[in-house]
């Protein structure tokens, strides 16, 4: 095994990547990008190095000069995992007290239009923005066209998520028992989530109940009572950095004749949403084919949120699933179908699962049983 | 106890806050400060909520109308353990399909000069750019003059940071022994972070033999050697969200003369930097008190990067203790005096104490011994 088995592909896929980038930076009548850590950091050259208060940043010129990673000399050794050195990038070492802003200026052309990744904060942004004349405009345009579309390197590590998660769902069943809380639920799934492979915890759902309404609650002292119906949405990243999300629901004792035909509904709604999903029809139809069918139950209102987001080195990325967004599908885009109803004070429920496009149709990636599982 | 007593402070002592942010506001003449979620906004609101793709963004008006809070309606829940219903913020909610930077530029005056906090990402802030005349500033040249200057209550959840991180470092020579590697070290010591009243690990280094000499250093699957220095360099947050930083530095037999007389050196600096921490003096000059000792001793060189960072809700935050910062010190700034010597492939050896600025000098917050621990 070498050293960057786990953490990153070999490093011919990131030299791959950046020349297709500087395609993509040309085409757009851009100068340059401008990558602080992150995932498009990790994307382009297997760098996991964090972002702090000194500034590390990859300068990909459109000219085809080679690039450069300006980074603290401190930080040198966050290099040592990524492809930077096999990629022979040049390497622009700065000392506090020094202007690192500067250096980025001096390595591209006056005037440069530079287009900056999405996760950059402000503290960053505000002082390069100033080195160049306009404010920059947002790299993920560009970058989605390369992140969007996963190789097969990329899928298979989606399929080791998806499998792991999957795992971690088989088990929730010993873990939901009356009289428990919320969050000791949610204590023994996040330690499940790591003995199955991931490499941390990224979210764990136990939306017990009323709080099943909450799309976003995350856990609470709420003790588990006869009758809940509960959602449990999990995931996190396996490596190199791709990321599981699965959401299954349970019920504590047998649901109620309302409770299983409503539940029935939300189930064929997302299995008429993954059917719809193949190249050629657009991100919002897909989303349609899930929402339609919950309208014409007559509960339409009750789902809340859009039906999907895509999926990799970050846990929500492009393409998104939801009306309005006319993009078209390609095989090897990623993402969750993940409809949803939620009766405020009551319950909810919610099934996701993440689809790869393929040739003719799709790939889900989390294969545990659908139904409303009765503990 | 009362349902915020955990996660946050009293109600009052946020509105306090906002009031002086206004006040601060106007002084700087801006209009209005943006804060998304971060530090800043646990500072303003005691709210936790999460960055998301999803705007949800504090809006202070320098005019001193109502503060309010964007967010998506999904996430309404996440204000619930904050302090925005007792303060009587508005809520305008958005849902997906909508444009919630519009809704921004609606509640504020055309033409406004915005400030925003320097941990929004590029993501929100680039089209919030868009909406108003100019790029926006950033809002820690604000922020600052309340964020560096710690209330009691803040100082009380800083010193039971400094309480418990000191109980993890009192436990860490159970954890080293040769023939253990730096990761299972690391796997225990992160243990004891959690167990010793933090609520989560922010950073371990467990730097030994040669990698002590990179300060940066995390862990790795070197097996530890007789002989060996080791930096145990480790902190977290403990509720409400302060940090606890501290570095304490072993060694496995008995050090070479060489290396015990250097550090000798080095615990000398700390403590000389310790020592001329008071109010009136320059965050510079309190950098020069550690570097001028070893400067002195001949391997000044080997103490390559500035003396500390302040610290409270972030880890690293104002003021810096470095050379070339002439801010005047107060009753109230916290920060650490971490210097350290660093001799490339070889070892290096750092000691680190949070200290807060009192009336007449400091307290520390670190007691535990600073001699090189023999284990």
């Amino acid at each position: 095994m070498s050293a960057h088995s786990d953490s990153r592909f070999a490093a011919k896929i990131y030299g791959d990547r950046l020349e297709r980038a500087v395609d993509l930076i040309r085409a757009a009548h851009l100068d340059a990008l401008l990558i602080t850590p992150g995932p498009d950091l990790r994307y382009l050259i297997g760098s996991t190095a964090d972002t702090i208060e000194r500034l590390t940043c990859l300068l990909i010129p459109a000219d085809g000069a080679t690039p450069s990673v300006v980074l603290p000399k401190l930080e040198l050794a966050s290099l040592a995992g990524s492809a930077a050195d096999e990629l022979g990038l040049s390497v622009l070492d700065w000392v506090d007290g020094t202007d690192p802003y500067g250096i980025v200026r001096s390595a591209l052309h006056a005037g440069s239009r530079v287009a900056v990744t999405e996760s950059m904060p402000a503290l960053h942004l505000l002082p390069l923005a100033e080195q160049f004349s306009g404010l920059p405009v947002s790299a993920t345009p560009v970058l989605r066209e390369l992140r969007m579309i996963k190789d097969e390197a990329e899928i298979a590590a989606l399929r080791r998520a998806g499998s792991a998660i999957d795992r971690v769902q088989a088990r929730v069943p010993d873990f939901l028992r009356v009289g428990r809380t919320e969050a000791e639920v949610g204590a023994d799934i996040e330690a499940a989530i790591v003995e199955e492979g991931h490499s941390e915890v990224a979210f764990v759902i136990v939306g017990s109940g009323p709080h099943g309404a909450d799309p976003h609650h995350r856990v609470s002292d709420r003790v588990l009572e006869v009758g809940d119906v509960v959602v449990i949405d999990i995931g996190g990243p396996v490596d190199p950095g791709y990321y599981s999300d699965t959401t299954r629901t349970y019920v504590l004792g047998e649901p109620s004749a309302r409770i299983a035909a409503q539940y029935a509904e939300l189930e064929r709604a997302q299995a008429a949403s993954v059917a719809a999903v193949r190249p050629g029809v657009t991100a919002e139809s897909v989303d349609a084919a899930a929402r339609n069918p919950l309208t014409e139950a007559g509960f339409g209102s009750a789902f809340i949120h859009r039906t999907g987001h895509g999926i990799g080195l970050s846990a929500h990325e492009e393409p998104y699933i939801t009306a309005g967004n006319e993009l078209i599908l390609r095989p090897g885009m990623a993402f969750s179908i993940e409809p949803g109803i939620y009766f405020r004070g009551e319950w909810g429920a919610r099934i996701e699962d993440i689809v790869v496009v393929t040739e003719d149709g799709c790939e889900p990636l989390n294969l545990r049983p659908h139904g409303l599982t009765v503990l």
